[in-house]
């Protein structure tokens, strides 16, 4: 098994992605991103998502009601049908689910960002939770009959409410499950790099314990990236590739040893 | 098995048709409609879909690629994954479906619509067509597992691109394979009307032989409707019954006996 999580930038070459994948043998599940869609979706309905840092330094999107909508049209509506609709034109079978389709991914609703706000410390309680179950029935029965499943959020609440999460932490729940024995992230850089404005300081290799240090290295502009990673070579063995989703052949520069690679120690 | 096309007017209650759904016993398939969330979203958006009237009297929006991403986020993403979410909240165990995922429902393109533009005739080629087959292997494998399978736009036509289609033509599709002994349209009204514009002239009870009478009586108002029920009919031995989707109990007061029920001869 492999896990694909594509990223969701404007300058990502979904048709390239796609093309790559076709030819691959493994079987494969995607999760995808839709950030610029909504963004730009946002713009459009001059609807401004507003931004909350944590205390602890993480910044996100305030998931308000209009953010959940925002996602269930440019996430589970626009991003994930043109990516089905690639998918089929490349004849790979795919089925688009969001994380309320068959409750396909359960999260527990996050209790408060703690947030400073004019030198205070409050509490904001979004739209937003943690991944902890899937519905591995309904995931089994697509890829048994040979669907590609096409994954993205919201996904639902202990209430049945939608709810936002990290599609990092969704590969990990996806790799805890399936074991996957490669993860590919595709985004708009070339890979992991010493130093986040030059292109030109890509990481190739590195071990899980070495990200730390990368993370420290570039002033916690990885944090989230970094945690997410960690996270699922702490459900089992595996190797996280990320390559570089801009250019011609995504899948197969990763192939091809280009990008970074992560491995266990 | 029941199908259940819910309209995609903003005056449908959906909460009180899911609601009432989740105290059925037939299996059911639920399709969808959301121009009320598309006008909308056209309107946020600054689009306005242009409105093409065909030589022989219908009228339709042009399906330009726009409206086909408005599509993918109003009505396979908004509408869509609304209606899950309250499926879920209801015990309804649903899963959203476009035409795209899997290939669910397949077209043929329209070869264009011949329209009089300043007295000359000319032909109009968009994005839609007719649904003609089903991922029936889909279908029963979701439906076979427990999974209520939850319908909408786009198809795919022959060249696997995103198009546009008729409910009721998806509606018919359904029926030729499932043969459902009972078919529910939810819509903005008490039901079929001998006067479009008295709520107090319901026609309750009629066979399908004596639709182009009441079309007639209408003025062509319900044109499209009526070859949708038609066509129906055609596929085999049914009973279609339009019920108020804006009532309180939406598919109760259906199975009271309110609403319209058109029967075989």
């Amino acid at each position: 098994m492999i896990i694909i999580k594509i990223g969701g930038g404007d300058r990502i070459n979904l048709k390239g992605i796609i093309r790559d994948l076709a030819e691959l043998t493994d079987p494969f599940i995607i999760i995808h991103g839709a950030n610029a869609a909504r963004d730009q979706l946002a713009e459009k309905i001059k609807y401004t998502p507003k931004i909350i840092t944590s205390v602890s330094g993480y910044s996100s999107v305030l998931s308000d009601e209009k953010v959940i909508e925002l996602q269930m049209m440019a996430y589970a509506g626009l991003q994930n049908k043109r990516i089905v609709e690639l998918c089929h034109q490349c004849g790979i079978n795919a089925v688009g689910l969001s994380g309320l389709d068959g409750q396909l991914i359960r999260g527990k609703r996050n209790q408060g960002i703690r947030i400073n706000e004019n030198g205070k410390t409050r509490i904001i309680r979004d739209l937003s939770g943690k991944p902890y179950e899937l519905n591995v029935h309904l995931l089994d029965l697509l890829l048994g009959a040979g669907y590609v499943p096409v994954i993205s959020v919201p996904i639902f609440d202990e209430d049945n409410a939608a709810i936002n999460s990290e599609n990092d932490e969704i590969v990990a729940l996806l790799h805890r499950q399936y074991r996957a024995e490669r993860i590919f992230h595709l985004i708009e850089a070339p890979g992991l790099l010493g130093d986040p404005g030059d292109e030109k300081s890509l990481i190739s290799k590195l071990n899980v314990n070495q990200l730390d240090e990368v993370e420290n290295e570039a002033g916690g502009r990885f944090k989230r990236k970094v945690r997410g990673i960690q996270k699922v070579f702490s459900y089992g063995k595996t190797a996280v590739f990320i390559g570089d989703g801009r250019s011609q052949n995504p899948i197969k520069n990763i192939l091809n040893g280009q990008g970074t690679q992560i491995h266990a120690v």
